[in-house]
């Protein structure tokens, strides 16, 4: 059966699901269930290298085969995810995560650089990256609590509970003093002069 | 030439991008330029009525033919999003978009309810309006500044461009003391017991 949302804690997982062509994949199989040579076609890849994406997400139990038919003599699985939605928490993972989500950010600087905007790079980057850990923690808590609760929720649409997800996140910041204190400080530090 | 953001702010174009079989069309060219073929089996739609959708989607300037390919001695058209990402301004909109964005908040309610929450719905409703008014307004000025800038941003891709994009509404958020006091007062009513 197919859950609406999955919490990602495990760290070897959330590397693995970070991957380019297995993001790309999960991305599809969002809309539809497919079959390798389906998704192979899409994403201009041979069929051997979804294959290998493939198997790795099935080990990982992020896909699963959903069903299959038959094609003249060829049975052809069609592939699906485990769930609608996976939450990531960077936060919670090893140090080789803490700096993706560090280096991630640093990105960020760049495109706000490129956008006129000057700041105290470690200033800024410390500010980010301390709202992103509250912001990954009470997400985490809430699609915990979202998970046990699938059955009251199913009548519900995947983006009706993300968006309900994003403000139940918000509400804990919103509790969160030290969190509003962050925000002013990003106010103050990303602006134009 | 592709954009990489696009702020949509005619009603007529936003009511009809929310159509589901459009919206569908819309994500599945964020991936990859695609035919109406490809389209309707992945979609399970027919041909023809992908081919209505399209034809509506180029009127509205949201998708274009991007190259045509001889399959025999048929043209397939490929098609192609105008930009990557299109941010929509519900608030700017007409009466019947104010109407769409507040029953879509009350779905929100809806899944609150269902997973335990008690509040004042009128209350909790103009507070999440009012934060959403403010935050569709910041991330539009951020857009069109983006849209402008374009040339500055080609080296950075799609997400980080969003990211950048969050993050830069935030920072406008954290700056306005009322959309703050918006925040808090949400973290109050929206908790559980």
């Amino acid at each position: 059966m197919k859950k609406k949302v999955k919490l990602i804690t495990d760290p070897e997982v959330i590397k693995l699901m970070l991957e380019d062509t297995r993001r790309q994949i999960l991305k599809l199989l969002r809309n539809k269930e497919m079959t390798i040579s389906q998704l192979s076609e899409i994403l201009g890849k041979t069929p051997q290298t979804i294959y290998h994406h493939i198997e790795k997400l099935k080990e990982a139990g992020l896909v699963e085969v959903k069903r299959t038919e038959m094609k003249g003599n060829l049975v052809e699985k069609y592939y699906g995810r485990t769930a609608d939605v996976f939450y990531i928490n960077l936060y919670l993972g090893d140090e080789e995560l803490r700096y993706l989500a560090r280096s991630r950010l640093k990105t960020k600087l760049d495109v706000f650089k490129a956008l006129g905007y000057e700041f105290d790079e470690e200033e800024l980057l410390n500010i980010m990256d301390r709202l992103l850990e509250k912001e990954h923690s009470y997400t985490a808590k809430i699609s915990a609590e979202i998970e046990e609760k699938e059955e009251a929720l199913k009548e519900f649409s995947n983006e009706d509970i993300i968006h309900a997800i994003d403000w139940l996140t918000m509400a804990e910041l919103g509790r969160d003093e030290e969190a509003i204190e962050l925000l002013r400080k990003l106010g103050e530090i990303l602006k134009k002069e």
